[in-house]
């Protein structure tokens, strides 16, 4: 594994924050700030970064005279209801205002120092803030770039032929629903659809039968592009403000019947969930490692999808679990159960990739758009990413710890996705949860 | 064919305007009166309204006394940069607008007999406006619901199996880019993407050597819809603000390389085009008739797709043609040469349908989203809509007045689309022009 690049001192593992819950926290140490959107009572959306248990509001930080000069710069770009301001501005401003955020949170730095325990009065408690979508998603793209996933669903429709021929050449992707992206936690009405279980009978129009997540991981773009400009994949990350979880609820039956020959539709727009906090580039720096390594006899990239700082870190040591808590679990108390672990260095395309692709012919991309990276499956069953795969169709239904047994969603079944990052000598930061229940 | 319903005194073909250009002009007589967005010099966008070779403003009028009561109500929602406001107000305060703006330009109406002359202050000569795209459009959605192009493309892509066996139960449809929706009139770069000829050698990357146009017709959605939340297909056209003419440019090497198993993407989201004028439902009531006809043998549509309104006035009798003028064609003064001419009568799917479906699944549908028909091509080689289907994938070639020939679009080529509404007994009403030169 190469060496990490751009660490600073806000990576320092002996860093420790005088939040009382932030140190060893396994999602949100010092060493992680991750930015979100919250909401209390009646008011209006804030700015806000994960800290231990609690939220630092940024405003308030700037108004109390605690982000100055190229901090405070960028913490005025906090002063929205999204992120997108601070997003556009690009990945120096987010720098600038981590590195104000970590001097200020750190035990015994110069703002601790000064002004004590009147910091405390810039937090609240995460479990009294509604979380929300952190920004205005101009356009959502999913992407399918696991190659585990595309081999495993492929020889489902066509086990002849699993994997079609531009897999290996072509980050494969298409358009989502920006309108129905939804925050973590929010219900998920199970939807209806057509479907057609009989080649020879009509299709039929009800309740899906085939609910299924998929686990994703999310990239925000930052820094947007224009309208006929290109972005090379060298500097793609640079467009990248940071990522998160996302669950591409689909609807497997209805996906089926309607899918061809222009894709998925409404078999996926009825919802797509996100997790609140955005881990940002720079937090995710230590955790870089390199590329997927083709296999043997595999195609190079095409040059437009070829760097050297994408074969030596495009990839992110990033841990990602999927648990399920049925209604009889949680009546039970029963905790969720894990369905899957697995990686997301197993995609076969990075996330720099997939912003230089979509650029490529000019497409532009604006500060806020979403690319998810499509299910997260890896090698083995128990990193495989959405149902229809860890089932294998329905046919190795899961045992639940109730008794039950799942192939797709019953209603009442909670799903909750959980991401990581850990590595020997670094703080363990964490994307928190993306959760949705289906009613 | 059924009377026309919802007609009232703001169609009466003998209204007069005081607009000396307005009577008999082909696209915006007093009978039509659609809505868009202009902009003069560097000032902010207005709302406005055509008639003639004129531009209305829609708060000018407002702010000279000229709208009030219902319409004055209605007009305080265009002091806007785009017509979202409007369009979410529903039906109902579009159809005041229209009665308050008919009212006020009618030659010998009260407005003219009080103020005469000085109402001429109101208008702006089109020629001096910059027409922009007229929503902020949330999500674009393109269907494919003409049959005639779906088998046209089929029997290319299939010659064995053209029409895919959900073709006459689903509306088709995916999402579109919406950050690449440009104004009329905005050069059009030719893309640069992954091709390949050979299947036993890699693809390339380079400018598309397919470049096509496809004619569509626009819904721009009204009235939204919450997530969760089905649409009746008898209360769809409650939802629909009104229609514009759409230019969905495609790649189609690009297309055929990258289009499985997920849906087209780099293949069309580099640009779609919108004609500036959004005609409104109200104004097409004289010419709506039947849906299409579907052939015997043919399944009826289900239920949720079906309604007695929409089977006998769901088709609107929209004539549209394409034009194209090469750069050797302008510099020698040809005009633009007429490439097809059809229908949108032919559409196997109204556009009632396309929004019920699209809401069928909960999908929330917001004011300003664009629905897409698809190419509209009819069953006749001059009525198809693209030049994959025009010229059969290259191989019959247009030939044009200067001797040179097309299969596709070249650097330089203008491609001009047109449509309007004819019907004996009432004025002839038009969208206006979608232009696009390829640079």
């Amino acid at each position: 594994m190469s060496a990490p690049h751009d660490v600073n001192e806000t990576h320092d593992p002996a860093l420790a924050s005088w939040v009382p819950s932030a140190d060893g926290h396994p999602d949100f140490p010092i060493q992680n700030l991750p930015l979100g959107i919250y909401r209390t009572g009646g008011e209006p959306p804030r700015v806000g970064v994960a800290i231990g248990d609690e939220i630092l509001d940024v405003a308030a930080a700037l108004d109390g005279g605690h982000l100055t000069g190229h901090a405070g710069r960028a913490a005025e770009l906090c002063r929205d209801e999204m992120l997108n301001p601070l997003m556009a501005a690009g990945p120096a401003a987010a720098s600038e205002l981590r590195a104000g955020v970590s001097a200020l949170l750190r035990r015994g730095g110069d703002a601790h120092r000064r002004s004590g325990d009147a910091l405390a009065e810039l937090l609240l408690p995460q479990r009294e803030a509604e979380m929300l979508v952190p920004a205005l998603i101009g356009d959502y793209t999913d992407f399918y770039a696991s190659v585990h996933h595309a081999t495993n669903v492929g020889s489902m429709f066509r086990p002849d032929n699993p994997l079609l021929p531009n897999y290996k050449w072509v980050p494969i992707g298409y358009h989502g629903r920006a309108s129905s992206i939804v925050a973590s936690g929010s219900a998920i009405r199970r939807p209806s659809g057509q479907t057609r279980d009989d080649a020879n009978a009509p299709p039929g129009m009800g309740p899906t039968r085939r609910l299924d997540y998929e686990l994703e991981v999310g990239a925000y773009i930052g820094r947007g592009s224009a309208l006929g400009e290109t972005i090379a994949v060298s500097e793609a990350e640079r467009h990248v403000f940071g990522l998160s979880i996302v669950n591409d609820w689909s609807a497997r039956d209805v996906q089926t019947w309607e899918y061809q020959p222009l894709g998925p539709f409404l078999a996926k727009n009825f919802a797509t969930t996100v997790s609140p906090w955005v881990v940002t580039m720079e937090a995710l720096a230590p955790f870089r490692v390199p590329a997927f390594a083709r296999p043997a006899g595999d195609p190079e990239p095409l040059p437009y999808l070829d760097a050297p700082a994408v074969r030596e870190r495009g990839g992110v040591d990033l841990t990602l679990e999927v648990l399920l808590q049925s209604a009889r679990m949680r009546a039970e108390d029963i905790a969720p159960m894990r369905v899957s672990i697995g990686s997301f260095t197993a995609m076969y395309w990075t996330v720099a990739q997939l912003v230089a692709h979509h650029a490529s012919n000019g497409c532009n991309l604006r500060p806020g758009d979403l690319l998810a990276s499509g299910t997260v499956s890896g090698p083995t069953p128990g990193s495989r990413g959405c149902l229809l795969e860890r089932t294998w169709r329905g046919t190795e239904p899961l045992a639940l710890p109730t008794g039950e047994t799942r192939t797709f969603l019953e209603d009442g079944d909670e799903v909750i996705m959980r991401g990581w990052c850990e590595r020997a000598g670094f703080a363990r930061i964490g994307f928190g949860e993306c959760r949705g229940t289906i009613v």
